[in-house]
């Protein structure tokens, strides 16, 4: 049964209730679902980059709600009740930053940055403060600092993978969820949809960016990231 | 000479070159400047409001740069180097809060709340966290902890001084600057442009969103707030 539908995906009940199969659609939207397209190959692009980075999360100890890739579209995962946040990380500016502070993208931001953005469409997914989350009752000031922690162990497990593969890390977004014993995981999805990716070589932008800016082909650029995380090394 | 023209004050240069005369204009503007207006008497009483403001604050052990009324529309302040926030405190939401959260206005917030606004019109007065400021390089995170103690011990000040007369100090905006030898200091206004004021009893506001909301006459309240700190107690 499903349970639900949004920009990017598809959530499915499985016989057991603490398991939900994802899939992933062809759908691109940017710009708050503004703007919108369907690509083929997408999705399948996302299932696979996703799934390789939870796992590859795994193995440096960061748990998550991946269980398993089950088909080209799809995987399981544990179910929890989605934190209201966006929890974003910033190695460099870059879009709504270089916006916000009047910075050119490309700036370095020294110690890596985490931002909370209060996740809800109707509002715009407006940037918010520990306070504001505190007024809100979405998370406890214990909570939040285990959100910055994990968040930051995130980064630095995914830039030291993104740097194997010729890949600067610039910044990406997570979400975390509760599961049934109260605990809290990683959850929703990592790819070039919720990472700006950037050639270390090139600069060329190698993320959604390509997308929200006509920049060119969107699954080109995701099945290269996709084919250096393989250890397809042509890239060197 | 002439200083600096802003929307609200003129700031002039004195014979002592740590002084500054600030000559409060008439003019209302509300939107980041969108909307505007000429309102005849307002400049003189936010001169009386926000000298009277400065003199209560320093009774009470909190220094600023104002050092004293000079005419009905100057006074006389210690010249600083104006630190690019805009240091909001909150006991209610209301205003870009309510928007911001989805929340109704006058929810309180329990704790005081401070946050730190990017002062920089062509931006729009971004809110931004404390990380930001570190990028920006606009202030330490020592200087941060300090506006962010000195912003509640105003806080603390202003809500005992306004319920004494009737009147909930809902929300406020500081600025702070550094003076010749580095200390920082609580500089700028402090009147009903800069604070969010409801009748304690009606709820009946008493600041500028009078002028933001077309809600009635803009020196009628501005007037019942000089009278209120005057001492006059007709309003018991
Ligand atoms: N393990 C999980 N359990 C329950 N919900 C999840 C889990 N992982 C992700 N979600 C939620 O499922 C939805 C994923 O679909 P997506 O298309 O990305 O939605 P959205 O349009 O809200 O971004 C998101 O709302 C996300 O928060
Ligand atoms: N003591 C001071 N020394 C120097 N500048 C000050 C001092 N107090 C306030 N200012 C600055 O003077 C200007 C006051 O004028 P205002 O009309 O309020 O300007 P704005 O349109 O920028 O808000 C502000 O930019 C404020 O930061
Ligand atoms: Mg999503
Ligand atoms: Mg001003």
């Amino acid at each position: 049964m499903l349970v639900y539908e949004g920009k990017a995906k598809r959530l499915y009940e499985t016989e057991d209730p603490d398991v939900l199969r994802v899939e992933y659609k062809d759908s691109a939207t940017a710009f708050n679902g503004v703007k919108k397209a369907e690509i083929e190959g997408k999705g399948q692009l996302n299932n696979e980059i996703s799934s390789l980075i939870f796992k590859r999360l795994a193995e440096k100890g960061v748990k998550s709600h991946f269980i398993r890739k089950i088909s080209e579209r799809e995987q399981l995962v544990r179910r929890v009740e989605i934190i209201s946040l966006e929890v974003v990380v910033r190695n460099v500016v870059a879009g709504s930053l270089a916006k916000r502070l009047g910075l050119e993208e490309g700036t370095p931001v020294g110690q890596p940055v985490v931002e909370f953005y209060y996740k809800k469409d109707e509002l715009g997914d407006p940037l918010i403060t520990e306070d504001h989350v505190r007024i809100l009752g979405i998370a406890s000031s214990e909570d939040l600092q285990f959100l910055r922690k994990q968040a930051l162990a995130v980064n630095e497990s995914l830039k030291a993978l993104f740097a194997e593969i010729g890949v600067r890390l610039v910044d990406f977004k997570l979400e975390f969820g509760r599961g049934r014993d109260g605990a809290i995981l990683l959850a929703d999805e990592i790819s070039p949809d919720t990472c700006r990716l950037w050639d270390l070589a090139t600069n060329e932008k190698l993320d959604k960016d390509v997308f929200r800016r006509d920049l060119g082909s969107l699954t080109e650029v995701y099945q290269e990231i996709l084919n250096r995380l393989r250890g397809d090394i042509s890239h060197v």
